[in-house]
């Protein structure tokens, strides 16, 4: 089956499906994986248990147990409880994630509500966030599975290791879209990818692990790379932090990247402005340096891309079941595209 | 056999053997273990290598890993490599903690060395942190073991949870000795437990997992308090950290709470004193606390209960094959000992 006879099963769609939409071809699934997210915690430490409650409530969409919960009914429209256990596992190491980049980051708010760092404190924040990966593990190894904890153990040193990549090239005004790849590949993407191949594994499907991570990668760059041009062109209160955030942490995301190899030749005063903002995180003239950024051109490059990269995640689903958990994944894809327009 | 008849086994040494001896014993293995933990570094992204490396390179005696060596030749005179291999995880899952204490307690210094908070910062420590805790993970799903994968991944669990609690009881001078022997039940003696059960579950001797977790337990927790006291009666050079860093630090280790209680009725005035440190982490008359604490009479008691976890820990050798390996264990914990003295 080709991506275009793919395209064809998904109804032409007048406007792209809502969140909500998606989600209700697995609420009962997301409801049971939900409660798992906050019932996988167990521990008698009370500090332990609140602050984890704490991160997990002020979680987001749930995206990456939601494409858990939908391969595992691609595969099987009656899959085990293991399906939605997995799904809560992976919010749990994403929410772990999250919990140490807000110390990184000296984040006070994420999506509008106050961080752990900020509600307790670093320290805190630190070691919940060790003990939500530990228990990220312990959980898995009640699958019994080896490859699944091949998959997972692979993938978190692959996370870590885009973190800190990721940090190597804070202030580093010559980051190359090469490295930028590398970084979203590893703090991004492989959590997609894992979310698709564990339940392929648990499923027993393991003949769909290729396209599976193709489509977890690919559609993991395209959100990456779409949450950051939001950083240059979104709406600030729907996003729950302010534009040029990436900027003022001298963070190189593409549309830096783009822009200062834009600039380069067309505008030396302009370049060397957003080259030493990249290096010092000082932006006094965020404003400026934001429209600099925009009217680059970059901002439509990394649409490009990322639309390259939906495209790419797409034409990976071709080869997997055709069903309607399949167009949910098409849709969640499509969605993220929408974020741009 | 008895704890009587295994002092027996043991030539009663006229002086505590030195640490380097117990390591001769295992000599070879010890030194393809100390590769190994560097060798099991495979990171591609440069700061991981450079801060794990520094990490690692700042490492102590490393233990932990000899715990783990001599048990696993204390079941097999020919282990495989295996065992190397477990003791240097033991080790990289160590050195995780450390790197991540060091965040959590500002600490400049370890042993003498700069910290990786203080040689990069906050940051990259954490993350680098992350990535020795996956990177621990992902060898051990080498092993191919779920028992070993179980062991571990509930000992990980418990680590970040002593901590946790660790972090509870800060600045509470209401801490008991119930409370702080879970502390360091997490925080220490379960790693001690790890290093030897993994030892019996790579040599297919289960059959001793019960004697060597109460080895492990017991060591650690008799290893755990001897240190503590240290920090109110040690060589501060020998010891790489200054006298009263857990006052200063507001952390009721068991000196402290020990104090708290034996002045509660004798000296109203040095108990409100030493309250108040533990609540504030002031101590701005840290010799006259540390003094205080030492006329307390509140070492001496926790030097018995060392003395008592030390001989609970001989005590479960005495199940154990016995051979020279066993010896070695057995002087491990009365070297522990002698510190105090």
């Amino acid at each position: 089956m080709t991506s275009t006879s793919l395209n064809n099963t998904v109804p032409a769609p007048q406007s792209t499906p809502s969140y909500a939409d998606i989600q209700s071809i697995v609420a009962n699934d997301f409801e049971v994986m939900d409660k798992q997210v906050f019932g996988s915690l167990n521990s008698k430490v009370q500090l332990v248990m609140s602050v984890s409650q704490h991160v997990i409530n002020a979680g987001g969409k749930r995206m990456r147990p939601l494409i858990t919960l939908l391969c595992a009914r691609m595969f099987d429209d009656n899959p085990s409880e293991k399906a939605m256990h997995l799904a809560a596992i992976t919010e749990m190491l994403h929410t772990a994630t999250l919990v140490h980049d807000d110390v990184i980051d000296e984040s006070g708010q994420r999506r509008g509500k106050p961080t752990a760092n900020a509600t307790w404190d670093n320290a805190t924040a630190v070691l919940v966030g060790d003990y939500l990966i530990a228990r990220a593990f312990n959980l898995l190894v009640g699958f019994q599975s080896l490859p699944l904890l091949q998959v997972f153990s692979d993938g978190t040193c692959d996370i870590a290791e885009g973190e800190v990549l990721q940090l190597q090239h804070q202030h580093n005004p010559a980051a190359t879209e090469e490295d930028y790849l590398r970084i979203i590949d590893g703090k991004t993407s492989r959590l997609f990818m894992m979310a698709t191949q564990g339940a392929a594994i648990l499923q027993d499907k393991t003949e769909y692990m290729t396209a599976l991570g193709d489509f977890g990668q690919h559609f993991g760059n395209a959100f990456q790379i779409i949450d950051d041009v939001l950083d240059y062109s979104g709406d600030s209160e729907v996003m729950g932090k302010n534009l040029g955030d990436d900027l003022a942490e001298g963070k190189p995301t593409l549309p830096t990247i783009k822009a200062l190899e834009l600039l380069k030749d067309s505008d030396t005063e302009g370049y060397e402005q957003l080259r030493i903002a990249v290096q010092t995180g000082k932006t006094p003239n965020a404003e400026q340096l934001i429209e600099l950024v925009r009217s680059s051109g970059s901002l439509a490059y990394c649409k490009q891309r990322a639309l390259e990269e939906t495209k790419l995640a797409q034409d990976a689903l071709s080869t997997l079941p055709d069903n309607r958990y399949r167009t949910g994944l098409y849709q969640l894809t499509e969605l993220a595209s929408a974020r741009l327009v």
